[in-house]
């Protein structure tokens, strides 16, 4: 007989690990460095006091607990201890933990969960000090080339990342080997509990939130070039200014955006100009050159499509109004993902289980679910941020939300368990296809 | 009897100087510094050589020479040998080496003038190296405090201003006692002849212009103070996005000033945002500050007043369209300078003898002729820029225009000794009033 899940426990172990690893600036369990060895450490013993299991690592260090079940059909927990440098106490943590908190609950039954248990902490999720988030997770779904894209980055004091890795007992060519490591587990879902990180359900009044993929992303760079001139000597009618047909590309980007939202959470897109750059960047100077950047995001693919055609199309008008020259880069583009349906019915129906109602919003901010949804049915459940931000000390989450966000949680777990137990199948066509 | 001017010598002049102080780079007559000294040995050992005459300092290190007249009225002619890092040859020097022509040509005719001439370099006005612009004429003009506004500047490399003075010998006191030099001259009328440093003589096919007045500058910093959110995280309905709220004040600002613009050069205005800075500038945030810099530039009083009143309106509906909020702080105000009237008429027939044509325009950037109006009646030429750019080492005005504006200029200065030689007075309520 299972004893009820407690979301206590959980906040009890959140707040240990604040204040392990917490300075004055906030969290400082930065993927790589000493405070998120010694967080490790501290998981890894806790794992083998609690539950009497071994830690253990793949290839790309991520950290995985193994809960055997009467079947070898298993479901992945999990999330990450990492955190931005100065980050909060939630973020990743909270999923690590609660899935803890679940293998405890099923381990203390006294005999083997009907299917097997997995729970993981991935590497470097947050990407802080390298740049290249995702890390872990998208080496275990094959998404990774750590040679091509990892080898030559560095961080700000110039360390090399292959020699951080090395620090780590990690090199490039193991992290080649995490794929196979998580086609051997066998998994048939993966299940993550997040906080939002954004204002979406504190706006709405919900505790909790059923989460229907991520958002697919356009990232760009663009360069307007005018003809740098003296703010007095040069007339109006003569000037090439590149900032003025940025400020025109941005304001017309975010026309093209709210055109093409729709008002609920599942169609809202959003459209982000945050680098700009002006040169010569003098009071008296008539800009001659500007960088601007622009992150479009959406959970529908065409719509995402249309957004950056869109785009595109304004900054053109834009350059020509301004008589200036406009280039466009790719910075990033990442697919949309949406979750898997059964999974997200029993999100839909833990998450109204425990706060009344289900509330549905995609998340714009990438999730380890992401990388997990290419290969294997996901869901997500995320708990309501207060204020509505992260990557911050400030980030916080109300403990009644937290309470019912791991309540959610448990039930999903409970609902995959028994739907597996009883022969069912998840998502096999993307299975097959991964 | 005068012989007739020689612009081609004016020109050897320039080119010896350039040769004597520009690099790879462009000219490097930077104020206080060492090439900017040897430049003034150079000027020195020529007046010296060629017209039997010594250069005073006065005490902000402005450099004089008097060719004494027949009659102790006087007339200054001048402008500035110092330029900015990587300057061009002409911006300043065609001005005093002009000023020298006409002392060469009045002292080529065996008799002192009808009245007297003084040649004046002023010190520092480009203020390239501290930040402050027309120090020495400023320091004539009883305009300039220097310890209350130079004590504190520093260079880049952090030298003091007044270190940087006493190795030119000069002291923030001394720099007091300008005024009374200039006082005791007992000068009647300043003329000046400078490059226009833009495209406007060159786009209307004018070779030498008439310059009306100095424009009034209002120049400002503006603070859009919002929120800042992950670009993915906060829905656009809930952004407080201060860079957009800063791109439709700077298009607004720009809407106001082609509103407020005549289609003449007499009537247009300026308005220009130079300097943009985004925070925290990253391409995944939301900007929750952005600075941004207002320069607006009007030959009329009132309508500088109204274009500042429209940017101050517009930047308040930006701000509460964006919902953030924002604050100006002043930067600079500079009042219009419209020039003496009868010495204008002078520019203008001796513009008209010299190109057939006599095409009137305001200076947007300031010279030394901005301070003088002050205080004495004062009239400039413009030779064309072409290209219409300056403080660059592509700076440069075609032969032929360059001979022509120094033909302009002679014959400017010829009409303003007739005049006082007749025992006329110029602007004399002007005068009293300083």
């Amino acid at each position: 007989m299972l004893e009820p899940i407690s979301p206590q426990r959980v906040i009890a172990d959140l707040n240990a690990l604040r204040a392990l690893t917490e300075d004055e600036r906030g969290a400082q369990r930065v993927a790589w460095g000493p405070v998120w060895r010694k967080t490790r450490e501290w998981f890894t013993a806790k794992v083998k006091t609690e539950l009497g299991l071994e830690v253990a690592r793949d290839g790309a260090a991520n950290a995985w607990a193994t809960l055997k079940g009467e079947s070898a059909r298993g479901i992945v927990l999990g999330s990450h201890l990492d955190s931005v440098p100065g980050g909060g106490w939630l973020d990743g943590c909270l999923g690590v933990l609660a899935g803890l908190e679940v293998l405890r609950r099923y381990a203390a039954a006294g005999k083997p969960p009907p299917v097997t248990l997995h729970l993981v902490d991935w590497a470097d999720e947050e990407g802080a000090r390298f740049g290249r988030s995702l890390t872990g997770s998208a080496a275990s779904a094959g998404a990774l080339d750590p040679h091509g894209e990892l080898a030559h980055l560095t961080d700000r004091a110039g360390v090399k990342l292959p020699d951080a890795l090395a620090e780590n007992g990690v090199t490039l060519d193991g992290m080649n080997t995490a794929r196979a490591w998580f086609d051997a587990l066998g998994a048939e879902a993966y299940l993550e509990l997040h906080i939002e990180q954004g204002p979406v359900l504190q706006a709405a009044k919900k505790q909790v939130g059923v989460v229907l993929g991520t958002m697919g992303v356009e990232r760009y760079s663009l360069k307007f070039i005018g003809q740098a001139a003296h703010s007095g000597a040069a007339p109006l009618h003569l000037r090439q200014d590149a900032f003025l047909a940025a400020a025109e590309f941005a304001l017309g980007a975010q026309a093209v955006a709210v055109k093409l939202s729709g008002k609920t959470p599942r169609t809202r897109v959003v459209a982000t100009c945050g680098v700009v750059k002006v040169e010569p960047n003098f009071v008296t100077a008539v800009p001659g050159r500007t960088e601007i950047s622009i992150d479009l995001r959406a959970l529908d693919a065409r719509v995402l499509a249309k957004m950056l055609a869109g785009a595109k199309k304004v900054s053109q008008a834009a350059a020509k109004h301004h008589r200036v020259k406009v280039e466009w880069s790719q910075l990033q583009r990442i697919t949309p993902r949406i979750f898997d349906p059964t999974l997200t019915r029993f999100v839909t129906e833990a998450v109204k289980e425990a706060t009344g109602s289900a509330f549905e919003l995609p998340s714009g901010p990438l999730h380890d679910a992401a990388e997990m949804a290419a290969v294997v049915p996901t869901a997500m459940v995320f708990a309501e941020s207060s204020p509505g931000v992260s990557h911050t000390r400030i980030e916080d989450t109300p403990v009644r939300s937290l309470e019912k966000s791991i309540r959610a949680f448990s039930s999903l777990v409970d609902k995959t368990v028994a739907h597996l137990a009883a022969g069912r199948q998840l998502g096999a066509s993307r299975r097959r296809a991964a």
